[in-house]
């Protein structure tokens, strides 16, 4: 297991060089990056192959976002130059002020240092986590999912073939050479090599990573988004909004999961949103809901809970506001809620009341995301309430330091 | 041990109300707290008697430290007045953006729910911590040492009676029923129930509170602060910053620990540093700082990594800059930096360079605290890299949301 303690130790020197380079450098890493990506394409493809194989036994969805081809590829070197594109963050000052006893004190933005990403079987969160790490000025190490191994070397290889081609060391992006959990509990306790913990994935994964971790973690353990339709809701704009929120794209973490719907309007918005979904979503309701809508099913506290990740909606009576926001807190994760309404007021008690990490007002929460708010890539999405609370890119892996300027001052 | 839980429990819950209410209710809040202590000095400093009584074996800089008189208790008052008088944060909008499809992104300055403080014998920690994260919308638990118990009971009637004054629930300031060290380790394992834990003392409580946390931890283990007396620096500024940073008050941990000093300058500042202590501090040094300083004992590696907070001074010499900054590397704590130069390209390399959360050039170590650096009140200082670098105060309690308003836009 020193194994695993060789690779943080081996990233925090690296951590040093990276965050010290110029701009310039960290951009031309980037740029080879990608080429190294385009021009190791043959090896990368291969090596999903084996994964694939070894993987027949994976359902369809999993090995659909473990299947590489010729287009995805490119996509992932195109995701790593429109990191280059963004502007850079290091270096710059962000507030400055002098003191009455003309000390010049500024806060100047810097990479938190190494960065530990742990995920599952993506293998695109391999390169997207080294661009976004290296655009800041951080080393990362990497611990993907076993099924993705081939294809995270693969990967791997030609990041640091990119980073030698600037003269960077390889060091600066590592992969755990293991990928046993007990190799995860040894990392997440090295608190004096590794500032930062991610991981993205299932629920047990996270907790076990939070159970060991004495590295500061940032996570969501589950997206339990609502939607709730307000009475002074336009409704037509309602059913729109809670489809494309739950049936876009049902198995992420953004989508809503249970919808409140305002009594005053409940007669008339339950009948048009079931026609809305046409039949393509289950629906658990109060009773209210089902006598509304029959087909719908009976609802249990545990409905209220779930994160479906599937097309299935709990939807239920509300008598107000208040009751909205009440079972938010009590049923809610700090994601992502949205409120449906034409009444200023309403609106802008959503916003202050609702302490979520994103709150929206007549919009699909379908844009909790990094690339739709203007972060530029995506590293995660944070239900943790540090630095970075909601969807979190470059500027969530950096933090301020004090610069102090005197000319002899003593206190 | 359910006790602990339910101290949490109610804190999230006043949490919410705290976070909700206005600005102005909390600054009057601040107000009552700064009135009822005044008020309720008698029992005040009965209780303080009594912790004092009970400590008679302790040390006299503890007894010190944990004893009130009128004027320290008119000093709490006033501490907590000026944490009032500082500009609100909660609800500011700090940055503002519409997206292409029209949807207007902001995001918001929120609090973070339940803070945690465990700290030692200081009595003035309890009222401190309990405006600033009233001032910042939180609510707070407080642990504080067995030494000061009567104390900080005395001073907690007296914020929840502040707390009542304006109708604000006297959850949102709880001091721990108990001081064993068992309920520390029962709280900071409650990560959905509290958002940060800050603790302050010495390094064998924070590594306790480290070990055994699931809540993120902000922290500093020790402080060991070095200034470098660069090749172009002016000697005599030099001598007085490091006779500053050492001995005007050698007990607190922004206290210089360690000189590295410029062989280039080596024979003429070692003397004159000599002339400049005057024989009030013990100088420890490598076999060049002897031979310059025949008063000093010899150095060994462990005096490297020393926090003495006394009046102790590890003295180095080193080639150049980069030695420095290497020494530091090796043996730094990341708290505070100073070099002593009047050339702007060492002072801009160290400022590049150094990564600790305070880098200072041609200023004593001393002014690393928040008040000296603008922030008002210091809640602790964090070499933890993450929301928070350096010294704290309100708005290191304080992340942002993401608030996104719509006409109906779906993804």
């Amino acid at each position: 297991m020193t194994q695993v303690r060789d690779v943080a130790v081996a990233a925090k020197a690296a951590a040093r060089v990276v965050a010290k380079v110029s701009a310039e450098t960290r951009t031309r890493a980037l740029h080879a990056i990608a080429d190294a990506i385009l021009a190791q394409e043959a090896q990368i493809l291969a090596a999903n192959e084996a994964d694939l194989a070894a993987g027949a036994a994976l359902a369809a969805a999993m090995r659909d976002r473990l299947k590489l081809d010729p287009k995805r590829v490119a996509g992932l070197a195109a995701a790593v130059r429109e990191v280059a594109a963004a502007p850079d963050l290091i270096g710059r000052i962000e507030r400055e002020e002098t003191r009455p006893n003309g000390l010049a004190v500024a806060r100047q933005r810097i990479p938190l240092g190494v960065v530990l990403m742990i995920y599952e079987a993506r293998p695109n969160v391999t390169t997207d986590a080294a661009a976004l790490c290296l655009k800041s000025g951080n080393a990362c190490i990497l611990r993907g999912g076993r099924e993705a191994q081939e294809s995270n070397r693969a990967l791997l290889a030609a990041v640091q073939a990119g980073l030698r081609a600037v003269g960077l060391p390889a060091a600066a992006v590592q992969l755990v050479p293991t990928t046993d959990r007990e190799a995860i509990a040894e990392l997440v306790k090295l608190d004096e090599l590794i500032d930062l913990c991610i991981p993205r994935g299932g629920e047990g994964l996270i907790r076990y990573v939070a159970e060991h971790a004495r590295v500061p973690v940032i996570k969501h353990y589950k997206g339990v988004c609502h939607v709730y339709v307000h009475a002074a809701a336009d409704l037509e704009m309602a059913a729109r909004i809670v489809e494309n929120a739950k049936v876009s794209r049902p198995g992420v973490c953004n989508a809503v999961e249970t919808v409140l719907v305002d009594r005053a309007i409940a007669e008339r918005f339950i009948p048009l949103l079931v026609a809305q979904l046409a039949g393509r979503v289950e629906l658990r309701g109060d009773a209210t809901v089902q006598a509304l809508a029959p087909s719908a099913r009976p609802a249990t506290e545990d409905d209220w809970y779930a994160e479906y990740l599937d097309l299935v909606l709990a939807v239920r009576v509300v008598d107000d506001i208040a009751a909205a926001i009440a079972h938010i807190e009590q049923y809610g994760s700090s994601h992502t809620e949205a409120i449906i309404t034409a009444d200023p007021a309403a609106a802008e008690r959503w916003v202050r009341e609702v302490d979520s990490s994103t709150v929206m007002v007549n919009a699909s929460t379908r844009f909790a995301d990094g690339g739709e708010l203007g972060l530029g890539a995506e590293i995660g999405i944070s239900t943790t309430r540090l630095h970075a609370y909601g969807p979190m890119g470059a500027e969530g892996l950096t933090t301020l330091k004090f610069v102090v300027r005197g000319s002899g001052q003593v206190r």
